[in-house]
């Protein structure tokens, strides 16, 4: 269903054709790990649920596939933690920005930044640096799902705390992202939604006792027990 | 550039939308592999090489995806095991099957089937199904780089011996034929095209000696051993 919905997205041009490629990576990767939410990845959605709350400024930044998958859930959870919304894509044209922001309107958002870009992310070249002072370039804390990983890795190096939503474990935005969630984005989404109700002593819990890399670790031994068991259920 | 060479290929109607994110999902598989071939999918390739050189009517069946990445491979390897091309694809209509029997020709081939099917493969609805008896319904030992799960089960279920390249050794397709190659389409072809040159012992012994299931197994294994070394590089 994800995939036919992308398909006609492509044609509406919300989404490129290497849009679809990416999205056909997750989806191998969410296969390894059948289908559901992993263990480790629901630890990653708590603490990145934490942080958000936490947050001075926290921001979603969102780009053609999460728009073109899930605005409900992304405008939910903006709510839920009190977040701002930037649309920031990797093809920039004031076309596909418009046809971005206005299909997030039509799903509810309001105040969706980045028609007005008035600042760049350091170290990237082109104009997929464009964003907002308010929004992405303002953030201390930002959610990136979906991301490449050249702007991952110069958001970080901006020092904010980055949480990607990135069904490889391996990647270089996942291994950029100070929380790194290994989940297909609906199902990350629906899950921080859950824990967005978190109290204060909660909130400080689910920072302090979250490791990053010895997370994703267990991430890649979850894959590794999948991978078998598919293999041995399916000869 | 296998990216953005398939991107132009959907403007050009050769590839569909879906056929983009098939592509992701191989190469997220190829990702795992190291982007090489590993030691199982070499001796798949030779496996396969040594079936095709033995049959009576090889059959190397070419889709949208297989045409755009690599026309090229696809018509030596024909050449060198004596076999016939036969254009067959999911999304059938007559002008797509032109676009595509026509890139072939483009790229040097003569005789290209498909253009005028006279058989169905059985169990199989819609116009997927429509084969040449000449060709794919003719053949007893059929390649298939990138097919879908149930036209691999189809042909297998005629009691074909079916041939895989396809980068998911989880797949149905990959459970369902007889030697399965986990490979990327273009590195496999060319390795077959240097098996082709085998003496009539060999094939024997590569037949005989053959263990498909176990060698998926040990697909598996080395994608997880590299999964795991791949990610403590990184961190």
């Amino acid at each position: 269903m994800a995939r036919e919905r992308l398909a006609e997205t492509v044609e509406e041009g919300l989404v490129t054709p290497t849009g679809m490629i990416s999205h056909g990576r997750g989806e191998a990767f969410d296969y390894l790990m059948g289908e559901r939410t992993l263990d480790s990845a629901r630890k990653a959605e708590k603490a990145a649920t934490a942080y958000l709350l936490n947050a001075e400024n926290p921001v979603i930044c969102v780009n053609g596939n999460a728009a073109a998958l899930d605005p409900e859930r992304i405008i939910k959870l903006a709510g839920k933690i009190g977040a701002k919304i930037e649309v920031n894509i990797f093809h920039r044209t004031e076309e596909r920005m418009e046809l971005l922001i206005s299909h997030m309107e039509k799903a509810g958002a309001k105040n969706i930044l980045g028609r007005y870009p008035d600042a760049r992310i350091p170290g990237i070249s082109s104009d997929r640096a464009l964003c907002t002072k308010e929004g992405i370039f303002g953030s201390d804390v930002i959610l990136v799902p979906i991301e490449d990983g050249d702007r991952a890795q110069a958001l970080a190096a901006m020092g904010k705390t980055v949480i990607a939503i990135d069904l490889n474990p391996l990647s270089r935005t996942s291994a950029a992202a100070s929380v790194s969630i290994a989940d297909e984005m609906s199902r990350a989404l629906e899950n921080m939604i859950g824990f967005s109700g978190m109290k204060r002593k909660e909130i400080g819990d689910s920072i302090s006792g979250f490791d990053n890399v010895s997370n994703l670790r267990g991430t890649v031994e979850e894959i590794c027990r999948n991978l078998r068991s598919q293999f041995e259920g399916k000869i």
